[in-house]
């Protein structure tokens, strides 16, 4: 995640100076073939142009309302990780006489998950939290992070029943852990679940048409500064439809995605200093973005 | 659901292809009627147009952003399945002493859903899974899946007598299957409300009216290129309705519904991995679309 | 609620023809007053009306947006009924020792909400399924269905104080009877709270004063065809106005009202199975709409 | 809350009265300069009016729909207040063995409620339903209602010591007093967070200059029935601000505002009759206002 | 948090004062360049403006949508702290005998929220109202108000293991805890999680593009009084822009930043009044200005 507005418009800029070139180009043929040679045929009136503007804006504007709400769902059910394994740090220490091995289980399990969500792969962290006989007995599951809430759910009854636990507390307790996969299998969702491709593929192709019949339109009225004008409008709306490109996928590896690392870290600081262990180092931020 | 996006824009534009070809014919009549024949009752002037386009987009921006919210809404409930049920496994697992039938009749339930929500029989799943004697006991029940709940809370009690589980515990078990029946009456509530005429049925009428009007209004200035920007045009409105109409039935059977077939087996693997049985094999995705 | 689009479309076009004839019949005093008598008096340039148009699409598109709220909201409390009375279903027959009285009082709630929210009677089914004494108890109350939850609550207390069951599960299935007088409680607040009379009662008069200025605006540049353009479009702004007022009520006893028979009717099989009684017979669909 | 549409419609037109005839006397005076005095300085053309128009709707569309939203979430809020106080009076009666002293200091608390609230007192309708030891112990409480809670909570735990109620239960019912404490909470962030300043001051002062403008820009075309169009459209910019205004503070005095005497009414009813006490009179809707 | 309208709208004026002198620099130079000396080179057609604004009105909308639901949800997670620590005070009180350490730990518990969040130092709240055994324990934790809530979590346990409350009642407690850490939780994300860098810079740099073309656009037809019309046109989008950007972080020190000194004052009165200690002084408006 971009964390410095001005390297983010940096980027930003990067990201779309291909665009723009390839813009430019195609308006200069178009002004060039207008101006000096007189193609006539090149004349489109403008109201294709204000037709096809008006289904891209019904287009992109469901598009990137849907996308930005995906993103800010998942940064959402991220909170919900961090804020039941907190719970479930806080219920150790007071309910279970704070055994040591669940809370390391739980610092984990954000490192498990966000392995199994995204393209990074953070087993290292997993392995240095998590009591290898733990490990061992969910080796070859397919869904990791579901096998530590279900060795959690494990150690906490084996812990409850030694100590006596009243079931009604020991309930409030399988309760995070039902809320955390409640919002793991949310985050899985957003990640299983792409944007119908009517929403992630028809804005862009909408979007060049769009660039394409511009400078035709614009030329007639624009003339010599049609590159200037088309480019700068034609821009626009790429970046528009990058915008929500950007945002429809939230687990990816680019500057775009959420901060995976960084929460897990959070969580992950909060639960061992819980137990009077020593917190990792911090996430480091690298040219304004936050892994 | 489509995951390949570029199959994706295959499909969608085999399935546009016969619309473009009426309207381009369409477009071809009135061009040679006013272009040869100089049909000048033909000139409309853009007016109607402008305010027919206004009223679509009205229409189609309400219809449109709904339509998503109901196919989101479907994929959230389904996700709310996958999570309970995963919590289900878990506390049987941890609390009830991994009573394997129950487990499984869990795993059979996503099936039955299915099979009761969409146009796909996963009966055989459903036999392969749950148990003959409970099977027997639901024959003949009007709704199946609710039919499983009422035995998975018979079993779960009987479970919970034997071994004296709490009450409290008990009933953390039982929310569950509360959640569960939550989550499918809102399946069925997607199911069985289609979304209402005036949205569902008018949007389509309208975009019609406007495909017919547009060459006509059109044709003054657009002149021989009519066919290009007219039929252009008209099949993005057509598109835009039609995106709406893929995404308001998420449970039908066509490459834009939900991959339940997909999200059953997902559900059914994590539970017998919780029970150390194999999983089954995974759902395989054919021409860019998982069932 | 309709369910057949072909049929409701003849509904919708049943119910606008009216208000076409009344259109048609004022764009023809309009057309043959300019065109014969030249009253020049009546050109009204398309500023006013473009204008009137946005204000008109800003009221109607928070108006229908919150139409259609209001009608799903109105849907999914039912469906919240129907799950929490099925789960109640399930907890009498796993854990109350599946007591009839019970269960049937919890599927005469149904009828008697749909009695206390539409305008249909429907206390004979209450009176079919509610046993006479418990009848005799809520008699005079001023709401009825919650006097059957509290009669419910009262059982299950009797109940499970004869049974001993635990305080706990006591607890949860008192926490069903909670989230049904919750959504009861909105279902009222739909009912009782009507859409504020800036939007249900402007945009018709908009849409009037809309219908009346534009064929005055059209006129000029139409001609003759005049009546085709204006009627056409001022029916599409009636329309959309018409579907925002059918969907603002959703418990009325119109074709595009919700199917609160229906509804009722299927909570009432559902429980009715799981003790083991015959189903009532299905509700009827005739021509295209479900009660 | 207005409750009868056609004296709604009338309570509207006479709160916008005042500004038609401002609206209009500045139509006359531009009119007449234009018209008679011929003050060309003042064609001023349409652009910079459809620019200031795009804002406006930019900003009336964020605010109206927010003020809808805050107006609705009050109503939702005063529904959980219902829902909860109905479901406590249950828990009474089957729990607790129906102590009704609880059930009534539960009927007074809407009552402490709205004078918390809103601009009215009702301090009379507590004092006729609280247990005089209760108001004594809550006299110089800041927060009135919150008081009534405490108490209520000190009732049910006393009631649920002496009876030996199991803590699952106490707990269920301490639970409800708990959501009623998120809703009272809802409702004065409501009434404490007026809309920021940006979306309650700037649509007023931007429809102002709207109106300013708009006849200059409008006589060149208009001449004479300048001030017909002008105002009518100016007025529907100003009712459109004056709709947001309405709704953004739902507990005021005026017609808009929730009727919180019949919300809390209502529920003293409910309550009183579960306790076999004699319902209140129902308040009475005056000139179409319920109150 | 700005409560005085009329103050509001000055300090909207004041911050808006500086943007507004340098627009109409910059329409002086464009006015005088192309009146005085005929720079006809500066002639642009009106279309690249108006595509310019619908790319922007877009950006906008959704920004502006996003960034009121952002403080909207800051100001609703605020008010959850509030009813919990409510309802925690109402528990104590009823349930855990009245023990004011734990009372007072709550009450500091917002003030160490408000000064993890944002840019205020409210540790001296928290010292004066925090047990210093408490203090010590948590001293050098990263996040404080986690650190209250795991030491109210074993305060909790300790009075009730001594008191010998049951364990569902124990439990209910816990759960206020629970809900606290969400409300925390869902605080931090947004304090740490900015707009996406597409929403929160682009419409600036969006918006100055637009008020540089405007003025090169509106020449041709305004002429001499294009400063009017286009600084007052440009100032409008400007302020759109603002009005985003004030309320997208919630948690600043300026302003238009939520109230929470004042939110974390009420909770602490509404507590220590619970039990019988005097209210701390209400915090103090100034200049309209609600800190």
């Amino acid at each position: 995640m971009i964390v410095n507005k001005r390297i983010g418009l940096m980027v930003l800029m990067r990201e779309s100076i291909g665009t723009l070139l390839v813009l430019a180009a195609w308006d200069f043929v178009v002004v060039i073939l207008y101006q000096l040679f007189h193609q006539e045929w090149m004349e489109i009136p403008s109201l294709p142009l204000s037709l096809i503007g008006s289904a891209l804006a019904l287009f992109m504007s469901v598009r990137n309302n849907t996308a930005y709400a995906r993103w800010w769902e998942g940064r959402t059910l991220w909170g919900a990780v961090t804020n039941n394994s907190r719970s479930f740090g806080r219920q150790v220490c007071s309910i279970l006489g704070g055994r040591k091995d669940l809370v390391r289980a739980m610092a984990a399990y954000p490192h498990a998950l966000r392995t199994a969500l995204g393209e990074v792969d953070a087993s290292k962290d997993v392995e240095r939290l998590l009591a290898p006989e733990m490990a061992a007995r969910i080796k070859g599951w397919k869904n990791q992070p579901n096998g530590i809430l279900v060795q959690l759910g494990l150690g906490v009854t084996e812990e409850a029943t030694k100590l006596g636990i009243d079931g009604a507390l020991h309930g409030q307790i399988d309760r995070i852990l039902s809320d955390l996969a409640n919002a793991q299998g949310g985050l899985e969702r957003i990640q299983k679940t792409p944007l119908p491709i009517q929403y992630s593929g028809l804005p862009r192709a909408l979007a060049n048409i769009f660039c394409i019949v511009l400078p035709l339109s614009a030329v007639q009225t624009l003339g010599w500064i049609t590159p200037l004008g088309s480019s700068l409008v034609g821009l626009l709306f790429v970046v528009l439809d990058k915008t929500g490109a950007d945002l429809q996928e939230p687990f990816t590896n680019t500057p775009h995605a959420l901060p995976m690392a960084a929460m897990a870290t959070t969580i992950e600081t909060d639960l061992l200093q819980s137990i009077g262990e020593p917190a990792p180092p911090p996430v480091v931020v690298s040219n304004g973005v936050q892994p």
